[in-house]
């Protein structure tokens, strides 16, 4: 089937490649005219019969706002927007409502996949009226990995993304557990080859999964992680999670202690830490380093 | 090869199994002689030429203790023991020097794998000289999974328990991070069908892994968990992972935090939260729920 | 001076009588003619001279947000509104923006204190533009705790619910290192006397404090807490607390695990741990507990 | 009454002094010949008249250890061993174990008050027999604050290093509370005078302590602590209280956390960090910082 696809970076680039190789026609377009295929957001829509399938792949925030309101500019009644992107699910109520009163259905779709994606296939989660969803899913079958998994419709407007940030939550409290333990390994005496026990837990164990297959790569690369400094960005899911969990009164301890170690890594000096020194200091005499 | 197989339980009567179909000879002896090959420990060792390899599968502390002092008596120079149960690394020391005066050899093998190990086989961590563990690979090779990993000689003895521990810590913190997500999803108004999102997650996603196809047949089973009391027990690596990372200095909050949420799993009524509640009595006035 | 005072339950009832205790002339109103000095808002305000000050204590959220409007209809410029409820700093640069229009100035003040305040005064914090914060002092003078502390003026518009927040936050964790000490003296098989331990630590230790003398009480009237349950509401600023740190991007770990504990006190079963015993289940055959 | 003191350091020499003023007799040893009142524990021992008791003021571990073992060969039966530093409650047992045949008796006593405790008294926790207690009590009532407060027997040998283990792992979670709420404070733009805030609290308010108190100073010496690194060292007893947790299956997370904030506080890189960030590196392409 036709599809707009608003958003040719990384991840859009590689989406409009996976649904060509399916046979879908996509007319992509992007504000950098080297990958777009039309030069405008009106030429996009024009080039589209109705009703119209739009799914847009830029920053959350702002700008898949702006777009969501230049789309509703654009399309006509039984068309449909698909924000694809790492909004946040209360964005997703807010497009829905915009887009409702001109007959503009919406879908939210909380995707992963990565860079591996391409090959691999994305995994979907979708929120939005069943109807939409099914007229989608010529789109969403050629996204997803192959075989029977890979693709949820989770529930209505929302749902999609939420279920994402779900995903993304648990995977904050997954990577940090593997370094928890790749740290107290390396601080170890007792074990002399850690990348080689990470290896080999890739068969008949507990802990076998994708990411311990990276974390193996990444030490196959360099096996003591020499190169990389232990500092991490965080995109935004991890925080909304812990905010679910603090609105819903949900003890979260695990990911938000993993969402904690990423703001400490980031962190020159901590100034708890200078507190907590002084207070020693003060009571103790015990001697402080100083700067 | 030969091997002495001392503990005939739902592990060790499996390991047997598929010793014997690889082909080895294993003599098993247990105190429950239904399942036992011989009568006592000696007829066991006397079964066996030298130099023999002798596996213990008994329950970690006093049980794997008593077992290698007797074997120490029945045992010669040249042959081999191997602590296969979930013996603290540090027991491993102590066995080893046990056994060293005798001219017995000692390694330790943490064994993963569960009630599935039969049929994909047991991942195995080994710690101890190089040359025993060269001398058992046969059975290594029959016990561990097919393919290149599920096998590792970590380091010298106590290493292989040493990585079994952490694997497992490993352990608490995935499945905590999804239990989470679970609680997360569960306790939404966004996402109305938790089970399909799990399930949708096997292929594609970050998150994909061993332990969320478990929890996929768990919610097949049992969609809500009605039937499962949210109680676990834990059986000693956990603790023994913390204590490393209090003995080594390392932060371990993830893996910290999921043993501590099997402690109050386990408890009716929380004292410490007794004390708050006493506290903002005081203060404020609030008023405290009784018994 | 003259002061309207908004609200009169037990909180704003105290206070009304603290300040007439210190000679002011205090014209209270609340929706219960049984403790109201007048019959309405609008009688209220007529009885004050200008300019006004009139304090509001009712209800975070919407009651606060009504009585601003209100009171933005009845006063005049140069008077002054005081929001001394639990509210949430951001609420205080809305209600400040509805007011500024009509020249009524805005000052927000945290106050601590509790059922103590009438006796011992009230811990103020107070945020707002220096001349209004000025022109109250009296007021501030009468609520406040004799001697030089007890009141800070912490900066413009907001930054006194923010620093009471902060107050509470720190309260949260601060009432659980002690809960979870007390938890671990009961616990122990050595220490026979726990209410005498906290008994003792009233002077000449580190751990000495209000809070302490609190928990001392409250062991005088019940040594093993057993009238109570653990169960603890929380009443918005741990939450609002948590969202900051996430906003700014500061790690709040013990604060967080205090009002996750609450959370976490308030449920019948926890469905994580529903999840961690269907996955011990599944991967090694443990049992589950059944409900 | 007499007694002989072992360790004339920062702490054993205060207490001498401390306890001279209160008129009592004590016979200080010190390895430094400069602040020792005898030349050897034998002449110390010769000058006390039986039945004798002697205060062990030395470093944990070895130290007391060994002083134990000395005493053993001079005391004779009636005598009363004190251990008054920092040592883990599981080692009294192993000393009065020791002295036990000789008839000497032993009491542990856990001590705080640092540098403050000449002035104002140190709080003593002791456990021990009732009559060895009730011998010493012309001791502990010298050394303790004035009051009816700061004394405890807390139970049989060992309660009281317990008792102050415990209240050493409560030092820790209330310190990060007020350092957490510190650095909160810090990284707003809400509150323009964190200090000030801070100093307001010490009175009418719910987190009122000594150590408040304390932060306060450090915050009047140093506003912004621009002086000190956030690095602190720990002494013992908060890894022995989150040990004592893991033993009895109490759940511990606040001071746990505490603990963990300090073995991170003093990593020049979090090995754990460079996992997490080689992850985030291998699956979605993200950058990360090299060394």
């Amino acid at each position: 089937m036709q599809l707009g696809l608003v958003g040719l970076g990384k991840m859009g680039g590689n989406m409009r490649e996976r649904l060509r190789r399916a046979g879908h026609e996509v007319v992509g377009y992007d504000r950098n005219p080297e990958v777009s295929d039309v030069a405008s957001l009106r030429e996009m829509v024009e080039k589209l019969a109705a009703p119209r399938a739009v799914w847009i792949m830029v920053p959350a925030g702002d700008p898949t706002r702006g777009t969501v309101e230049e789309l509703g500019e654009l399309l006509a009644e039984g068309d449909i927007v698909i924000d694809g992107g790492n909004s946040r699910f209360t964005d997703d109520e807010a497009n829905a409502a915009h887009l409702a009163p001109k007959g503009v259905g919406y879908v939210d779709a909380g995707v992963s996949g990565g860079v591996w994606g391409l090959q691999n296939g994305y995994a979907l989660m979708v929120g939005g009226a069943e109807a939409d969803v099914a007229r989608l899913m010529p789109i969403f079958e050629a996204l997803k990995p192959e075989g029977e998994y890979g693709f949820v419709h989770a529930g209505k407007v929302g749902a999609g993304h939420y279920a994402k940030m779900v995903h993304n939550g648990i995977e904050y409290g997954l990577m940090h557990a593997y370094a928890e333990g790749y740290e107290l390994l390396e601080a170890s005496e007792h074990v002399t080859n850690v990348p080689e026990v990470f290896k080999s837990w890739k068969e008949g164990t507990v802990v076998r999964s994708w990411l311990l297959d990276l974390l193996v790569n990444a030490l196959d690369e360099d096996p003591q992680l020499a190169g990389i400094k232990g500092y991490a960005a965080d995109s935004g899911e991890g925080r909304w999670t812990v905010e679910e969990a603090i609105r819903l009164g949900v003890p979260l301890h695990v990911i938000t202690a993993s969402l904690f170690a990423r703001f400490a890594s980031r962190q020159d000096d901590s100034p708890a830490m200078k507190a907590v020194a002084a207070l020693r200091n003060q009571f103790g005499g015990h001697a402080v380093k100083t700067n």
